[in-house]
């Protein structure tokens, strides 16, 4: 098994290549879009999407110039920023990857505004590529994260969510572009539907279980390593696995508890310690581990019918590091 | 020459069958997002961009299944939507076509959100037409209005733009969707770069002067017509080009005095009056208004290179229609 300096040594030069073309592909004429978008781009993030495009190419052996490869792989990167723009303005949060959040910098006007431009330059990416499958892939997966985050903010406070919802919410805001990462991956090498749909299933898997994670890590985590405030999603009434669980075995004393805990208007650090008691009580995060774990497991059954390879390799140690990360 | 009556008679049926198409071809996995797109979708536009596609298509010559062509002309009511609900966060309007503002009735979160959601509608009509001409023509159209709307965002209170500087605003925030219809309609008939290149100037010619009109309507209309508030440009601090014209042509203290009633933090009634007497002392509406001609008889000699026929007739007076409009 790979371990993560072996990940990161890795996936070095195709990070590299990334980073290159994210820089010298991107202007406006605007340059005030530049700024902003050059604060939510250059913010330290993981990549994970274009390269996780670029490893599923690579996988189902694609044969294509890797300067064309690297060109499309940053639209969803793209596509990710314009929807943490959006989502910032959405959930209000003041952190993001440890800086402020870029609506606390410009206001929501702005930021809404330069996340439609990083959305349309995506659309541009791949219709400068030409391909009718991957713009036919693309523009069904902005539709379903759109409709995602509506239905997350339509369920806050909805403490009757089930986890079948809850799957359905994070399938749309988060495993959809992902799967559609390693989809485009193997659209791109051009393989056939056999590909595509492992490349699809092994993608949505790996999605499913980074969500559950995160949502895990908002519970769990530390502010220092994540870079977003620790029980943010508790305080706003955003309803994840953990919480789901918890309702759902709790006596009726520890449900009214808990309940009262989330419809506190001012809630304290002692009010979130109390609610991550009484979801560890009844083993929410264990549950909700577990759940990630499994997703895991498919993703790798997928990646087992691809013949071993490095790159397969080094995809099995990306998914398998989705579970022990920490930010 | 043909007027409003004879103009609203021929296109009845077009209108009828948008309509349609409108209500059929819209739906969403999430029922509230049907609400608010229903909302905004259905609160009484003009549906003058999927007009313009439809007959500039027929006017090209269309000679395709008629259904397939109001299908397509939809995506541009989708697209002008979703720029309507961001925009209305943006601009803090309270009113739009007479009715509350969508985010006045959901708020910021859900608006933004579905917004996004009609975005990515109008992005898969287009891919599900399959045509990457017409992809090519809307991800760069996208692109212009996103920087459109957010130029104009950072010129608010920018008492120093020029006339040209508002030409680049307005192309961008509203011309070029409108030049995106016709020259996709010309695409539709599968029509060459002559017949193309004609379209788009038709459109753009037209889009500025009806963008150059609302901006006068801010100054001149009658709320009950427009359904928007009269003088909200002004009290946003929205720099149009009647205000232009009289700060570049204004004595010094007449100057000194416009600026003083813009930076009004709480404009009266009276306080928009003043305005607007001190801009029509220098002609600001005149000179307006003749920009507005100008740009309609650029676009009629457009038009003019076309053979003679109903359509072109048709859409010659609704060129000329929109100085006149009121609302």
């Amino acid at each position: 098994m790979i371990n993560k300096e072996e990940i990161l040594q890795a996936i070095a030069g195709d990070l590299e290549r990334i980073e290159e073309v994210l820089q010298a592909n991107f202007s406006s004429y605007v340059p005030f879009i530049n700024e902003v978008s050059q604060y939510i781009l250059f913010a330290g993030g993981k990549r994970l999407r274009p390269l996780l495009m670029v490893l599923s190419a690579r996988l189902c052996g694609c044969q294509k110039d890797t300067a064309q490869t690297y060109r499309l792989s940053v639209l969803f990167e793209y596509l990710h920023a314009a929807t943490l723009l959006h989502d910032d303005v959405v959930d209000n949060a003041k952190f993001r990857r440890g800086r402020k959040a870029a609506h606390k910098l410009w206001g929501n006007q702005a930021v809404i505004l330069v996340g439609d431009f990083l959305y349309s330059r995506a659309i541009r990416i791949a219709v400068e590529e030409g391909n009718m499958a991957i713009l036919d892939v693309i523009s069904r997966t902005t539709t379903l994260m759109s409709e995602g985050e509506v239905l997350q903010l339509i369920n806050c406070d909805n403490v009757e969510l089930s986890e079948e919802e809850y799957n359905e919410v994070i399938f749309r805001k988060t495993a959809a572009l992902i799967s559609a990462a390693c989809e485009v991956g193997a659209i791109f090498a051009e393989k056939a539907s056999w590909h595509r749909g492992k490349m699809r299933e092994f993608g949505r898997h790996l999605g499913l279980a980074f969500q559950i994670t995160d949502d895990l890590l908002d519970y769990l985590g530390v502010t220092q390593e994540t870079g977003k405030e620790v029980g943010n999603d508790f305080k706003e009434g955003k309803v994840t696995l953990p919480l789901i669980v918890a309702l759902e075995r709790a006596t009726p004393a520890d449900r009214t508890r808990i309940l009262s805990l989330i419809r506190d208007e001012e809630p304290t650090p002692q009010t979130f310690q109390e609610a991550v008691k009484l979801i560890d009580r009844y083993q929410g995060f264990e549950y909700t581990r577990r759940r990630a774990e499994q997703h895991i497991a498919k993703a790798l059954e997928y990646l087992s019918d691809f013949p071993e390879s490095q790159t397969r390799t080094l995809l099995e140690g990306i998914s398998r590091y989705v579970l022990v990360r920490r930010h």
